[in-house]
């Protein structure tokens, strides 16, 4: 019902609200080919030892055409789909008006309220939209991973900005040291305010399975240092103003089309499109129209 | 103007819409460390050793935090910070809404209806938006490089869908035979219909120069079939559908905010997002009243 935006989502998530808030969002995010779908998959089995019902979120925020995780990622996964503690589930997220839009908060309400201990979201493909998950998380983990040119690149995507944890991972490879090094004088740079976090760094190999039990625990500490400074509230309370601002947009959309007809209105922006490219018309004065056919 | 968003910017953009629409827009994505800055700099060489006017926008949809480019790439295009007939400029670019937002388009129709003949459009950063680019370009150029894993990254993000001329930089490195042999079969496996574009495969080593002459014939070829086609006039439409549709929303919550007063609505949404968040109210029923509050 999320993914399709069925009109009794409505009544669901109104439903389920009073159910949401108690599960830690962990969004997990890293340039391609540091390992994200390795690292997800042994930090839910790490999780679920240590007893975490958990939720997985892989979204495609680049793609609006595949609709989903290529059947590869998925299949590594496949580790846990006999486990009724884990839930795990591919979708395409871009809105209409862009950005991981209100589907994904929404799914993330859905599995918080059926009693998931930690939602795990990972940005599936090139495209990923750091800033975006980090819009939503609670936590954000940042992975990393030697030879691929992250030191340089994390600093050109304001990546130092949004990390809370950092994973080196392919720790046994050539260079992660180097990374290590690299991030730790990074962090140490970093103009921080009193009381604020300090993000840890915590060297990896998910494949094995290594050095997955310390990021459990700075995951914990994290949530931790949430609650206590008062920053978890005020990063949801972010996150829900998002939310309600894209249906309140969606709402008002959805009023014009009541007045102009639905075709109407597709109709009408298009003829003021191919007005504007052929130079007869500016945007701010197509735009007035559309508004004026919307609420005039 | 176009980047403060001036309230002048509705008259500049009238006058202006009469002298646009003679620039090619060319879109150049690829993954980190493909080479994207490099490329882009001697694709500006190559455009002005043939006479062209070239404007250049480097844009940055994933940090709100740093609002622009590392000095680093940028004074790699001092090459060109004397020649009148380069423009080249760093923007932050993330709207409010998300996105690219329509600063992207209006600064594109500036340096378009100054008389630029082609504008590239280079995202800078991890978090690249490739669909958005797409979207934006009348011509997108993906860059691939050998040693990156780039042939499943490719797949996974959906990029094969949205190129229209590839490149494949660092093309004296090993490895680079392989990734046009993987890139030639994806392009002969993808389903195309009938009298359709069929992405040609650059090889080139930006650094030297190598491979930008073929580069800039596959460039006007390709303008030659946009136009041909019809595509150059679909795809312009679409991107202006979109700008319209930006500005109309942002008016709408202009006309909120006049009605609400700007403070109180932050303040209200606020206060809705709190009570989001707490559980007492579901986002829909806040975003009635947000809306109630703003048309009502």
């Amino acid at each position: 019902m999320v993914e399709d935006g069925s009109p009794q989502l409505r009544e669901v998530m109104a439903a389920l609200v009073p159910y949401a808030g108690h599960a830690q969002v962990v969004g997990i995010t890293g340039s391609p080919g540091v390992g994200k779908s390795t690292a997800t998959n042994a930090l839910v089995k790490e999780l679920r030892r240590s007893g975490h019902r958990v939720g997985v979120l892989a979204v495609d925020p680049s793609s609006p055409f595949s609709g989903g995780a290529l059947l590869g990622d998925r299949v590594r996964m496949q580790d846990h789909a006999t486990d009724p503690g884990v839930y795990i589930r591919s979708m395409a997220s871009r809105g209409h008006l862009g950005g991981l839009s209100w589907t994904t908060p929404q799914a993330m309400r859905v599995l918080d309220a059926a009693g998931c201990d930690v939602v795990i979201v990972e940005t599936v493909g090139v495209g990923q939209s750091e800033v975006e998950i980090a819009g939503l998380a609670d936590t954000t983990v940042v992975l990393m991973a030697p030879g691929l040119g992250d030191g340089i690149q994390a600093a050109k995507a304001g990546i130092l900005e949004i990390a809370d944890v950092y994973v080196v991972n392919k720790a046994d490879r050539d260079g992660a040291e180097q990374v290590r090094r690299e991030l730790r004088s990074a962090v140490a740079l970093a103009d921080r305010p009193e009381g604020s976090w300090k993000p840890p760094i915590v060297m990896a190999v998910a494949q094995s399975g290594r050095g997955l039990d310390e990021l459990v625990e700075e995951l914990d500490r994290h949530r931790g240092w949430l609650e206590q400074s008062g920053e978890l509230t005020r990063r949801r309370t972010r996150r829900a103003r998002e939310e309600i601002e894209a249906i309140a947009v969606a709402a008002l959309r959805e009023k014009w089309e009541d007045v102009s007809g639905a075709q109407q209105l597709g109709g009408d922006l298009d003829a003021l499109a191919e007005a504007v490219v052929a130079g007869e018309k500016d945007p701010y004065a197509a735009a007035d129209e559309l508004v004026g056919t919307a609420t005039g």
